[in-house]
């Protein structure tokens, strides 16, 4: 399958999220062409600043695969990770790490987002950014807009 | 209450860890005086490689308190937390940040724990380090003594 038959799979756990009125941001882990973990942002739902797309997708995918190494597996995001996503993706050993969208959160500076590149690259996390950038960006785009109306 | 008596209270934590044969970390969440989130490692036990002391400690905290945003609480913890629990904390807005011994695993940089201070900072979180340092320590030693005996 191409990287943005999966990406598409994460776009849809991003508008679940959308729906709920949360940050849309979705998350799907891969191993071996198959998705063993999904997970859409839920902070407020669950009441739970861990309740990250990323972290809920490492977290299902390590009790299909049976153990919290996922060793071979891939994680794809709507959008760069924050920093507790990132240590989460190292901690969990991803492999391949692929981002639709830069952060979008005036938030997060540059300095933040080299650290990433670097840590990833440390630990050995191949990363690519821009697929379905587009896609990925519009839906926050549309969030963003929606709630600064609200 | 001393700083020494939330940090013992995150070391009972740290034991309960040990016990579990899970590397000993404790935290603990203190909101006006009063514990709201307790946690220790459960990585293996709960096979998920986000179940440290600090997500733990974090999550139940915002059960208890109402909301994610952990405003004016502070989280101590018996050993400096890693990428992922620096972005859980900066996350859950934490005030301040007590910590017992520095990181001790070879495979956290130096370059890791400059861009931590520097990350705190930026984010308002206070940190201080050192408090019970040396039974903080012990028992991460005595751990992967042990550890390396098995």
């Amino acid at each position: 399958m191409e990287k943005s038959f999966y990406m598409n799979e994460a776009l849809k756990e991003a508008y679940k999220a959308y729906d709920k009125k949360e940050t849309p941001i979705g998350a799907v882990v891969v191993k071996d062409g198959e998705i063993i973990g999904r997970g859409h942002n839920l902070t407020e739902t669950l009441n739970d600043c861990t309740a990250h797309a990323e972290i809920l997708a490492i977290r299902q995918a390590a009790q299909n695969f049976g153990g919290w190494r996922l060793i071979n597996c891939d994680l794809y995001v709507t959008m760069e990770p924050c920093i507790m996503c990132s240590g989460a993706i190292v901690n969990s050993r991803i492999k391949k790490l692929i981002i639709g969208t830069k952060h979008i959160k005036n938030s997060y500076t540059e300095k933040q987002h080299e650290f990433k590149i670097d840590y990833y690259q440390d630990n050995n996390v191949e990363v690519s950014f821009g697929t379905l950038k587009d896609e990925c960006s519009k839906i926050l785009q549309e969030f963003f807009k929606a709630l600064r109306k609200r």
